[in-house]
């Protein structure tokens, strides 16, 4: 079988997530249409991360095995054509076969972006919060999550979870005009774990919550001491990172059980 | 008579351009429409430029006459709880009874977004053109065009029209990542000017026309010369310019019949 990989945009607004639902419109399940039409052929794909409604991607990665011969800028160029604007298949390339887009990511780069005043251009790609932050605490604040913790008090409970193990390597504020960017890059992410580190960050920009107190809520394991689960159309998965170019599966991946 | 100035921005999406057209939504129409609900009056209101349909802003300037004696700001919100999102007001203020939006303006600055990739996020706000292009001729040719002009060939022909010549005060393209931006100001526009441009310089940077030939061009007046009228969704009002910030009329504006 031959195994390719494809870098996905897509704008998340009218879907209903990544993953497949029956009858409702997903990425995957638009992808996988796709890919019926193209080889007349049932073909699931396999994506880094499950991406929640709303939630968009500039650099979502998935594989998928077919066994035409197809020439591999044939395959983008027909899933393009078969796709509706909202999602672009950006590059494909065949990689080895026991290459697993979830499985082998070593990292993800997700952003989330808050303006300061309402826009209309940009509208769903955004949260819109207007009151006075103080950035400089936010900041402070989210560098005490750098490094590894238990997220346990920053994401969706999920009884199949293992561990709530996270390693946070880059997690910073840009001020960018009326923009408010986090960049925050790790291992994994638990389910809602980013909504939940900004809305946090943000009790922490009014005072409702101080830096100092960013480890107790941590060590505390408890969801009700972190802040809201603030809205999914900020949320941009940026970018999957692999150990090397060609996807060649090396099992080092923290990426089993990986939601954004 | 109180003088409201206010500043827009839009998503063209979803309209058929700024201005009023019965049965059809404008800008201006959806703007009038949430002044009569305020004001329980018939308003009208004066754009500084008339934006075709699919064409953005986030600059736009318009003005209008209430008695009421509502604050201002409040204006603001009223407007912004009667629109839908894809309109917002940025500003109100009020101004001397003589301030005319149109008329009063003394420049306006226009900018077109060009993707070299398909894009799903942001791909109403830009257009596709994916062959290679040479990027410094256009950039030369582009400089051509700075000064007094007769834009006759630049234009769609308006009998109304009383002369053709714009002053482009600045005009260049920028680079960034996948995007290329033309960033054009000028005192007037012309009907299509700034498509018909780029149009144009699309032809220079694909080397069927030669950056030496937009003099030739200017001088025949004849639009049969210049390039295409490329999509209007590249296309974004980013400023209007007056002569002072507190809206007083100084009729020294290059105003009158400006299209975009």
């Amino acid at each position: 079988m031959r195994n390719i990989k494809i870098e996905i945009e897509y704008d998340g607004t009218d879907f209903y997530g990544w993953q497949f639902q029956p009858g409702l419109r997903t990425v995957q399940g638009d992808i996988e249409n796709a890919l019926q039409v193209i080889f007349r052929n049932e073909i699931t794909i396999f994506g880094a991360g499950r991406t929640d409604t709303g939630v968009h991607a500039r650099g979502q990665v998935a594989n998928f095995l077919i066994q035409h011969p197809m020439p591999v800028w044939t395959v983008k160029a027909a899933l393009n054509g078969n796709l509706a604007k909202d999602v672009r298949i950006l590059s494909a390339e065949e990689v080895s076969e026991s290459f697993h887009a979830r499985y082998d990511a070593i990292k993800r780069h997700y952003s989330y972006t808050i303006t300061r005043q309402e826009k209309a251009i940009d509208r769903h790609y955004m949260w819109c919060y207007k009151s006075a932050l103080d950035v400089e605490q936010m900041q402070h604040a989210s560098q005490l999550l750098l490094g590894e913790h238990d997220f346990s008090a920053f994401c969706q409970v999920d009884e199949k979870m293992k561990h709530y193990r996270c390693f946070v390597e880059e997690i910073h504020w840009e001020q960018n005009g009326e923009l408010l960017i986090l960049n925050i890059t790790a291992n994994r992410f638990l389910h809602n774990m980013v909504r939940i580190i900004v809305g946090t960050m943000i009790n922490v920009g009014r005072g409702f919550t101080q830096a100092a107190d960013i480890p107790q809520i941590l060590e505390s394991r408890d969801r009700s001491n972190a802040g809201p689960t603030i809205p999914a159309k900020g949320l941009c998965l940026e970018k999957v990172y692999y150990r090397d170019g060609d996807g060649n599966r090396n099992g080092t991946g923290g990426g089993d059980e990986v939601f954004y």
